[in-house]
C-alpha cells in the first residue's frame, strides 16, 4: 500500500482548538481519485462553524481537525475526470465537497439535500477517507464540488472566500423565497451572515431592507450595507404591532434559544415565509402558532446553497460589485484570528490570507 | 329607524352553553343590504370552532352567539347586486363570510388573508353588525361568499356542509403543497379535520397516505377511508427513524401541545412541507430545528380556504364520489349533538338538519 499523501496545514489537535491554539504540521488529505483537484489554498474565510467544530458544540469532537469551507486558491493538479477546470484556474469551495451524483435530489440540483452530503471538513468522503478543509497550504477536493472562478473577475479573493459559505446560506433563501423589486426583506441579527443577507437582498432589488436587531449600535454599519431601516428591538417595546406584516420574506440570522420567535413571525406580511439559518445548541425558542395560522405565513429551513445557487450569487456580485466586509489575518496568525473572531469582533467576516500563495492568485 | 329583522335559531347565551345548552329564540341577523343573500338553513355541520367559541376558549366570549359555519340551505331572498344566485338555488356558506373585496390578496384569491377577513360567527360584518351563523332556520349572508351549489348535485346536503369548513380546512394545504400522483402524503390525527384530509389525498391520487396516531385504534376506519397505512407511535417506539424521510406532505391536525413535534417533521422527505392546521390554544410545543435546517422542511400555517379552493374541492368530492362521514342530529336535538360531541363520539362529523327546510332541498 503506497504511503498516503501529506498536507500542511493548521491542525485543530484537541479541545483548546476553540481558543486560538491550532498546530501547523502535517495531515492526510483524502487518498487521490481522479476526480479529485488539489487547490493551493490562498485565502479561506473563517466561519462560525469552524469554532463550533473545534469545540465540539454539535457532537463528539473527532480530532485532529483541519477546519474551513470558505476555500480559494489555485488548482494544481486536477483528475483526468474533471472538465471544468484547468491547471491554474482560481477555484472556490464551499462547505459540501461531495454528493450521491445520482439521487433525485442531484438531479434536480437540490443536492444539498442528498443523503450522501459530505462536508467540507468534519465529515467523511464517499470513499471512507475523513474530509479536512481549507486551514491549510493545500486542499483537496472532489472536482465535482469545485467551482471555476474564471466567471467572477471583479470579486477579490479576499471578498469572495466569505461568500462560499456566508454568503450563500443567505443568498439561497432570498432568492428562493423572491426577494427582489415589489418585496420587503428583513434580516434579523446583523454579524457575518446578517451583513450578507442586507446586501443580497439590496443587489436583487428589493423594494425595502430592514434590519431588526436588538439596539441601534449597529444602525451606520446597517445603512451602509444597504439597509433603509433598523427596527431596534430594545428601544420600541411596540415593535411587533407598529412593523406587523410589513415583510414579504424574513431572513433570521439570530440563534438565541429566548428571541421573541413569535413576534419575529407577526412582523412578516400574509403568505410571507421566515427562513431560520440560525441553528441554536438545542431547542428553538417557545412560539405561539397563531400568526402562523391566521395569514398563512411559513417558517422555511435552509442549509446553505447548491452550485448552481452559488454561481448565480457570485455572478450578482460580479455584476452589482457586492463586497463582503472582510477582516484580513495572516493564516500564520489564525489563532489570532480565532481569539478575535471568539471575542466577536469581526465586522463582518474574518478571511485569512495564506501568504505563500496569494500573490500568486 | 326601521325594526330590526329577526330570525329563530339556538342561541348560546352564557358559558354554559358549551355543555349543550342553547336555547331556541329570537336573534337578530346583521341588517339587509343588497348585496346580501338570505338563506332557509336545512343542514349545518358542527366544527369544534363552535363548541370553541361557545366556551369562551379563544377570546372573552361576547354572548349572545348563534354559531355554525357549515351551512347549506335555500336561498330565499337574494340581493339586487348579487348576480350568481337565484331564489330557491340550494347554496352553502363556509366558516368566511366577507372581505374588503379590493386589496391585493382579495384580487389575486386569496381573500382568507384579507385585513377585513369576516368570520361567518363571532365577528362583526363590515357594516357594524355581529355576524351570527348556521344554527338556526335562516342566515343572512353577503352574497359573494354564497356558494351556488348547482355544479355539485352528486352530494347530499348532510355530506357537503361539513366540506364547507373542516374540508377545506385539509384540502386547501393538500391541494397547495402538490398532493397528487408521486407525492406521500401524511395526515397526523383521525378526527373531523383528519378523515377529510385522507379522503382528499386519496381523491387527489396522492401515491400514498399514511395516518399517524397513538394507537391502532382508528386503523380499520383510516383502511376504510382510503388510508395505504397507519403508524401507531405508541407502539413503534422507534418510528421516528423507521419511517423517517418518508413523506413528502404531511397536514398536521393534532393540537396537544405535548406532541412529538420535532420527530413529525423527521417524517417529511427533503423539502417537504408539514402543514399546522390544528391549533393549540397556547405555545406550540418545544421543537428542535435541526430536521428543518438540515433538509430544507418547511412549517406552514393555513386557514380554511377560498372560494376558488371550496369550488375546486366540491368538484373533486362530486366527480369522484367523496364521501363525509356525517353523524346526523336533528337540529332541535342540537344540545344532544353538543354533548355526543363533547364525548368525542362523532365518527367523524356531526351534521345538523333541520328538519323544517331539509325535505326541501
Amino acid at each position: 500500500m503506497a504511503a498516503r499523501d501529506t498536507f500542511l496545514g493548521w491542525v485543530g489537535k484537541d479541545v483548546t482548538a476553540k481558543d486560538g491554539n491550532l498546530v501547523f504540521e502535517e495531515f492526510e488529505p483524502k487518498r487521490w481519485e481522479e476526480t479529485d483537484v488539489d487547490i493551493e489554498v490562498s485565502h479561506c474565510g473563517m466561519c462560525g462553524s469552524d469554532i463550533h467544530t473545534l469545540s465540539g458544540g454539535w457532537h463528539k469532537a473527532e480530532y485532529p481537525y483541519v477546519v474551513g469551507h470558505e476555500i480559494v486558491g489555485r488548482a494544481i493538479r486536477v483528475g483526468s475526470k474533471v472538465t471544468h477546470i484547468k491547471v491554474g484556474d482560481r477555484v472556490g469551495v464551499g462547505a459540501q465537497s461531495d454528493s450521491c451524483g445520482d439521487c433525485e435530489f442531484c438531479n434536480s440540483d437540490n443536492e444539498t439535500v442528498c443523503d450522501k452530503f459530505v462536508q467540507t471538513f468534519d465529515s467523511t468522503h464517499l470513499n471512507g477517507d475523513r474530509a479536512q478543509g481549507g486551514y491549510a497550504d493545500h486542499a483537496r477536493v472532489p472536482g465535482a464540488f469545485v467551482i471555476n472562478l474564471n466567471p467572477y473577475p471583479n470579486i477579490p479573493s479576499e471578498l469572495l472566500a466569505p461568500m462560499l459559505c456566508g454568503g450563500i446560506t443567505t443568498f439561497t433563501p432570498l432568492k428562493k423565497y423572491g426577494a427582489g423589486p415589489g418585496k420587503k426583506v428583513g434580516i434579523i441579527g446583523l454579524g457575518g451572515l446578517g451583513h450578507f443577507g442586507v446586501m443580497w437582498a439590496k443587489a436583487l432589488g428589493a423594494d425595502e431592507v430592514v434590519v431588526i436587531s436588538r439596539s441601534k449600535s449597529k444602525e451606520a454599519d446597517a445603512k451602509a450595507l444597504g439597509a433603509d431601516r433598523v427596527i431596534a428591538t430594545n428601544d420600541e417595546p411596540d415593535w411587533p404591532t407598529k412593523y406587523g406584516s410589513s415583510l414579504d420574506i424574513i431572513v433570521n440570522t439570530a440563534d438565541s434559544p429566548t428571541m421573541p420567535f413569535t413576534d419575529y413571525l407577526r412582523l412578516l406580511r400574509p403568505l410571507g415565509t421566515l427562513v431560520q439559518v440560525g441553528a441554536p445548541d438545542g431547542n428553538m425558542p417557545a412560539w405561539n402558532g397563531s400568526p402562523l395560522f391566521m395569514k398563512n405565513r411559513s417558517i422555511a429551513g435552509s442549509l446553505i446553497g447548491t452550485r448552481v445557487d452559488i454561481r448565480e450569487m457570485l455572478q450578482l456580485a460580479n455584476d452589482k460589485g457586492v463586497k463582503t466586509w472582510a477582516n484580513p489575518f495572516p493564516m500564520a496568525k489564525v489563532n489570532d484570528a480565532i481569539k478575535a473572531f471568539n471575542r466577536s469582533e469581526a465586522r463582518y467576516r474574518i478571511v485569512l490570507i495564506n501568504e505563500k500563495h496569494a500573490q500568486k492568485i
